[in-house]
């Protein structure tokens, strides 16, 4: 059976690192005799845009909704297209028409990363954000009154289903039964925002009580950022809506010294349309065109879309070579992020002659 | 001319941590020839709560506007009384209706204090958080509709008026104006929540015409939590919504590792109406009754108090005090959080006396 993979590098350094994570893709499903097959388009990117006013072309769910998985580079380049446009018109499309509606991101402390917190070691840190991904505080209702005078108000909704809670929820708790600690926290924020997170809150005790092996813990989303900071290891599973999904999981990263190299995962975990798999890190136009970006995201966000097509021995082996990678911490290999003097092309070669 | 300030000590904690506050207060007022004048309240505390059925007395308005001032302890006891319940009824009560739309939080790293963050020194971490405090995502606005069947959805309401946009972002503008680094840094995440966001950033782009000279940059809110703590020493005053500041004033004190000592100030600026200051910590009631509860917190605030009504040589004096007991390091003086075996007492008293 042969996995068809659609391929969007989009802009920036999406480019420069959607080679490498091709490269260590390849070298698994040589290993591991899994058959891959990969299919290159252009839009999604910012230079699409310009050239045909829109990041997608009009059928893009037709051309893609066939494939086994997505498999993105960084999309974005605010001196050619506002981020609300190239994102809304590419990444949140996706997420919202295929109905991906988990975001998954690991936050590990890996071997040879410094964490910026102090006296963390490998082991200390890990665990999953897991974030609800299609609707909540990134909803498209609202609108402006009384512009351009004194007046002038600006309203948006948050919006949550049932529907669209509960299954995040499910998941987590599901994911949560698979780790060792068994340990589910969810982030809220109901003693402030008054309708939403309330509401959050009663789901989370409803469907705890078909989990009685989990156990359950919230905290304010203010606090909880402080806890990823004092407390990294109390952390296992955290659940959180889109917007609080989203700003832990780039201050998990963040902690673990990751954030250039983490990994995302956008799920239907149904499997009646893709998932799309893309590393955390942005376009970074600042060093887009040097070749010296780090892959690793990339390569690891296709250790993650390996596991979701069923392979978990290929993807362990992935993140493995990445981890004894960093871990020989050879400074002609390394990117220079990770202390290193080397080149996206370097690490990523590395990687793969690992795996 | 005799300083009437209104006391509320609240719930926990709240009320250790009072009688230290006020102690700092009064050793200033003797040293520096200021007339303060103290009076306690009893409500705005879920022990009042449970007696009469709501945080407040209907009068409470009357009760308190004439006041220079609130000095607020904590509120906050989920065992007796839902969260939203007591802090929609006292505090989120006194912010709007006392048109409090300045939270004002210093983010400093200060002596003796160990940060979290791996190698940071004094002096490498000292910003201020300037919160909007009166709409944006606190709103009440919003419900629920086919409640209790998988229908199920719940909405709740941003609202942002250019009145309120406006006069924090200026407030935050002339801060950065007294600063020697001249910095401002704007919360928002425009590339998802996509009309009011981008609303914010736009007030944000006009405001900055009236002030060329203060240097202007702006993160999104997932990446701007990473930057705190991969970044501290970036900025100088930071300005967020509602929500983004709640976040980033517990976020910023936890980089410096004073989340438990870090004090806040809730400012009508134009003093139509008492401001209120209160320590940043809730009410604890894990630690409650034990007398071990850190007061810097609620002293700390004492000394915003001062400032704010125009005694800048007394709240820095008490500061100092702070900083130098905190430096010399007595364990007999210190308490638990904070490296020493002392008290409540033990600390506020050092404190009021080395003012
Ligand atoms: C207690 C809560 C409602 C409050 C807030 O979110 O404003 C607190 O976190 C704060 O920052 O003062
Ligand atoms: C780019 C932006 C719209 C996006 C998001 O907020 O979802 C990004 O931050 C992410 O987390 O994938």
């Amino acid at each position: 059976m042969t996995h068809r993979i659609a391929v969007i590098a989009g802009d920036g350094i999406g480019t420069e690192v959607m080679p490498e994570g091709i490269r260590a893709l390849e070298a698994a499903a040589k290993q591991f005799n899994i058959a891959l097959e990969f299919t290159t388009f252009e839009f999604g990117s910012c230079d699409y845009y310009l050239e045909h006013g829109s990041m997608l072309p009009e059928d893009w769910f037709e051309q893609l909704k066939g494939f086994d998985a997505l498999f993105y580079g960084a999309v974005g380049w605010p001196d050619k297209v506002p981020d609300h446009i190239s994102l809304w018109g590419s990444l949140l499309q996706f997420r919202r028409q295929f109905d991906q509606y988990i975001n998954l991101r690991p936050c590990k402390l890996m071997p040879g990363i410094k964490s910026p917190l102090a006296g963390r070691q490998p082991g200390d840190i890990d665990f999953y954000v897991v974030r609800e991904n299609t609707e909540g505080e990134y909803s498209s209702v609202g609108g402006k009154m009384f512009g351009g005078t004194d007046r002038e108000v600006v309203i948006q909704d948050t919006v949550m289903t049932r529907t669209g809670v509960d299954r995040v929820l499910k998941y987590a708790f599901d994911l949560a039964q698979t780790r060792p600690r068994k340990k589910l926290t969810s982030a809220t924020k109901s003693n402030g925002i008054s309708i939403t997170m309330p509401y959050w809150d009663e789901r989370v005790v409803e469907m705890a009580k078909q989990y009685p092996d989990i156990a359950v813990d919230k905290f304010h989303i203010d606090i909880l950022t402080a806890n990823f900071v004092l407390h990294p290891d109390w952390f296992d599973v955290v659940v959180g809506s889109n917007l609080f999904g989203d700003i832990l999981s780039d201050l998990g990263p963040a902690c673990t010294g990751t954030i250039g190299i983490a990994p995302s995962a956008n799920i239907n975990p149904e499997g009646h349309f893709p998932s799309l798999f893309e590393p955390v890190h942005g376009s970074a136009p600042d060093i887009a065109g040097k070749g010296i970006a780090n892959p690793i995201g990339q390569i690891w966000s296709g250790a993650m879309m390996l596991e979701h097509l069923g392979y978990k021995e290929a993807a362990d082996a992935i993140v493995t070579a990445i981890e004894k990678v960093l871990s020989e911490g050879d400074s002609q290999v390394l990117t220079g992020d990770v202390g290193g003097q080397g080149t996206t092309a370097s690490l990523g070669k590395a990687i793969a002659d690992t795996i």
